[in-house]
Order: structure tokens, then sequence, then C-alpha cells
């Protein structure tokens, strides 16, 4: 049997379609019915803490989410396998989402619109994109779709990750002892990492400082589409004001929805998305985990298990 | 000899890197001594209307822009062959302003900006690359380069041009009967077409009310890359307004710079640029044309020699 618990989501559009798609097998949601011990695959989003009680023949955690940090605090979670949505769809959407920012201020956005604003014509011809690099953060699946997508416009790419990692083409730099050579190439600084206790926080004073400075017209610009988690907020104010950054997207905040009273709604060089990069489409996630409970219940391994020391 | 008339652009440095790519082949600007019945070929950008007086032995002009729509409006222009600048680098930087601007409406950029503004949380997804589709007019070498950037990002693209063409993966219109079908299913419509007196004013009410509608959140957007003579820009203000178009973003412009007094400066839906999409490149360029000069000398045939009939 298979239980939804999925907050913040059309969760009986959701179990429709498992139900139609895994039939006969059982779909349950909370409220129906049905004896906790026969679960065997839980489908969560955002689960409240109750979600796992009574769950005694659980088998398999499916995360509606790519990012499984806010399921992990979880206090009662059960110690059974934890699959992440890995979507191309998703893919794509967070891809589209950092090639138009990237693009954007590649093509010095912040500086045209103050020109037209003012109604001053004052040619400026921004570099070729080849003259640019974009140093991406995470080389998850994520990262290495916007690495394939970013690769054919001429962008020069550089990534930095957790472990090495060898992708043609890109210069690829890892661990606490590369992270700083990394950053001092990088004009636009993309944070796709997954958030865990060593990447909390990571868009700092401290890393913003180290990025390349005086190469980029209007300064190194940064955008995070991952968590909100991996920044601080006050410090990106503080160096969207003073310069050193040129600009920021921010698609993730610390807290969302963003407060009404936060300072970066105000600050011109900084492009606000309210957590919209990239969603779990439903058509999609449904067909991928009726595969993943179809896979397992012919005895054949998971995949995109999580590794919960790694924390993704 | 080769003489240099280039208005608006730094020719000393020009004649200096031609010196150096053609010796001993003597290099002469305006003002040095020389016949100008030597004259075999002449480097133009912007003519006055003595340019070619007494250049009787002219073998070659060598146009420093892409377009040429402004030089054969020359007065005196002599009937000799004009090679027009074709060029990777120029290609790129276009490429460059498209994918920008097509990305960054594909983003909905002018719906989150206005929500910044109010300080508005609104959740919105936008379509996936797949679900855009971006119409581009012109199939020249800057329309292809698009293609070649804009299909590795996902979207449906379609092209219309004057000479039908077969583009693998794209669907291809052309000609008058095909230009309406074209629109109908047009998204995010990018001009790259060559100005001539069929295109000339081609983006106007009739066109922009044909574009397909319904489809794209905030209403189909145009892109212009071209000239300034491919739009009539009242109609660009009245459909920006009246929600014929959700959004344009213009490069080039009727009259520039553009007039202080243009309504188009304060439409917040319009994102003006100053005709610095992309730039002829001092470096591409000396080597491209030194090149020409070179194979002609060596009574190899000419390259990208424009068709005077067809305008480009």
């Amino acid at each position: 049997m298979m239980l939804l618990h999925v907050t913040d989501v059309d969760e009986a559009s959701w179990a429709e379609s498992f139900r139609k798609t895994l039939a006969p097998y059982p779909v349950v949601r909370r409220g129906d019915d049905f004896d906790p011990a026969d679960v065997r695959y839980i489908f969560v989003w955002k689960p409240q803490a109750d979600a796992f009680d009574g769950l005694t023949g659980l088998e398999v955690i499916l995360s509606r989410g790519a990012g499984v940090d806010a399921l992990l605090q979880h206090p009662r979670l059960p110690d059974v396998p934890i699959v992440r949505f890995v979507d191309e769809d998703l893919s794509q959407r967070m891809s589209d989402y950092v090639v138009a920012h990237v693009t954007m201020h590649h093509r010095q956005y912040t500086r045209f619109h103050r020109d037209q604003q003012a109604r001053r014509w004052s040619q400026y011809y921004p570099p070729a994109a080849s003259e640019t690099t974009v140093g991406i953060m995470g080389m998850g699946v994520l990262g290495q779709d916007a690495v394939r997508r970013l690769k054919p416009l001429g962008f020069s790419l550089r990534s930095w990750s957790r472990t090495p990692k060898a992708i043609e083409g890109i210069e690829c730099f890892a661990g606490d002892e590369g992270f700083e050579p990394f950053l001092g190439g990088t004009d636009v600084l993309v944070n796709l990492l997954p958030l865990t206790p060593d990447t909390t926080g990571i868009l700092n004073t401290d890393t913003f400082s180290k990025l390349r400075r005086g190469h980029f017209e209007g300064g190194p610009v940064v955008i995070n589409a991952a968590r909100g988690g991996h920044q601080r907020e006050a410090d990106i104010v503080k160096a969207l004001t003073d310069g050193t950054l040129g600009a920021a997207s921010l698609d993730v905040f610390e807290t969302e929805p963003l407060p009404q009273s936060s300072p970066l709604w105000d600050i011109e060089n900084c492009y606000i998305t309210p957590h919209i990069a990239a969603i779990s489409d439903e058509k999609s996630g449904v067909r991928y985990f009726t595969d993943i409970v179809r896979e397992h219940q012919a005895g054949r391994p998971l995949i995109n298990v999580v590794d919960r020391s790694r924390g993704y």
C-alpha cells in the first residue's frame, strides 16, 4: 500500500493519478480507512511530525522534492531508504532559470535598465560569452544539466563540488582547497548545491569577496536557485550595496515567503523570484515514482537513494 | 592601395592594424597624400557623400557592417562588388543578445519585476522552454546562429524567410503566404532580417495582432536586433500599452540615438538597449578583410558579395 502525505500541494490530484498508474496496487491518503501497518511506501512533501507514526511495515520513503534537507531534519524519520525525485523536466526548468539569469547579467541588464530610466543612450558592448566565466557550485544532476545548456552558448565554465569531477570542456574544482581558486576566476556564480551542514551559509561575505574582480563590468554576480539556507541575506544586502557584488538573482530565501520587511525587495540590482525556478511537475512525478514502486515490487534495486551521511 | 573611410569609429586604429596585416600593400586614410586613382579597395562605414569621388580604379567596396541597407542608399555608390562583414564573433554576440532576451521574457521577467516592486510573493511557474515557440524572422548567418544557440535550450523554434529553407528540427515558413501561419504559432518573435524595401516597417500593428494569443503568459513578445527601419515605433507603443504585446526588447530604433522625447523610454515592458547587440569587432574585422584583399589579389573569387537586387 502507498500512502500520500503531501502538504501545500494538491494531494487529491496526485492520489488520483497514482491510483490510475499503480492500479490495482492500493493508494491511500491520510484520513482514509486503512491499517498503517500495511503501508509499504510513503510519498511525502513537508511531512508533519506524526507523518510516519505507526508505519511499522514501511519499506521506502518517496520524496517529492529533489532536495531532502528539510526531510532529513524530521525528528521521527524512519530508518528506511529515501528515494528523491530526479527528473529531466525539473532539470530542464531549473536550467531555464539559470540560463535566463546568467545571460541577463552577462548582457548587463542592470546597467542598461538604469540608462533607460535616465533616458541615457550610452553605448557599451558586453563581452562575448566566451570572455565571461560562469562558475557552478554543485555538479549533481542539476549542475550537469546547466553545463549542458550553457556550453553551446559559448560561456567559459568552471565547477566546484564536494568530490572531484571530470567533465569535458569545463574546469573542475573540488573540496575546501579548490574553493578559493574556483571563486578567483568566476564572474557569475551559480549555486546548485544540495543543502547540507557543510554548505549552509556558503553564500556569504567571505565567498563574495573572493570572486574575480575588475574583469566583469559592474562586478561579480551571484545566482542562487538552490536553497535559502545557502545564503546569508544580510551579507547579500551588504555586498549589493557596497559594490562587492554587481547583482544577484535569488529564487530562494532564508524565510519563505520572503518577509515584507526584507530589504532585498528594494535593491534594484537584486532580482527576486518567489521560489519558482523549477517545480516538481505532477505528471512526471507520478511517472517517476510509479516506476520506482513497480521496480521495487519486482525485486529490483532502488535508484536515486539518499545518502544520509552526505545529506543528499 | 586600400583606403579607409570609416566614421564614428577609431579609423586610426583600424588603419594601423590593416597596415600591419597587409604590409607591404599600401593602406591610406583620407587626408593622406595619395592619388585617388590608385585606390583598389575602400573600407567604409557610414561613408560621406564624396566618399567614392575620384576612385576611378576602385575594384571592391568593403563594408564594415553586416547590414548594407544604409550603404546601398549612397547617392554616388560605384558599381563594383560590395563585400559585407560576415563574422563568427559578430554572430556570437548577436546570439548572446537574442538568447538573453528570449530567455528573460520566457521566464516572465516583467511579471516578477512588478511583483518585486509591490513586495508581492506570487508563485507562477513559467512554462518549460519546449512549451514556448520562438519565431525567428531571417535565416541568414545570424538567424541560423540563433537557431544553433536556442535549440539546445529546448525551445520550440520556427523560422520565416524570403526564400524557403530547410533546417533540421525547426519549422520553416517562407514568403508572403507563409507569414501569417508563421506568426500564428509564435510566442516570441525575433527579428534578424536584412533591411530592404520589402521588410521596412514589418514590425507593425498588423504583424503584432497575428501573433499567437492566449498561449504565452502576459502576451506575445517582440525582439528587434536588426534595424530600426523594420519597426513602426508608434505601433509598438500602442501594442505594449493596449496589451497586444506583452513585452518588447529593442536594440535598434527609427532614429538613433533614440530621441529623449520618445515614449518608448518610459514603457516598463519595453527593454531598450542602445544598438549594442553586436559590434563588428576590430580584431576580427581586420582579419576578415585582410583575407578578402589577399584572396582577391591572388585572383580568387570574392565571398559574401552583396546582391544589390535583394538588398543584402
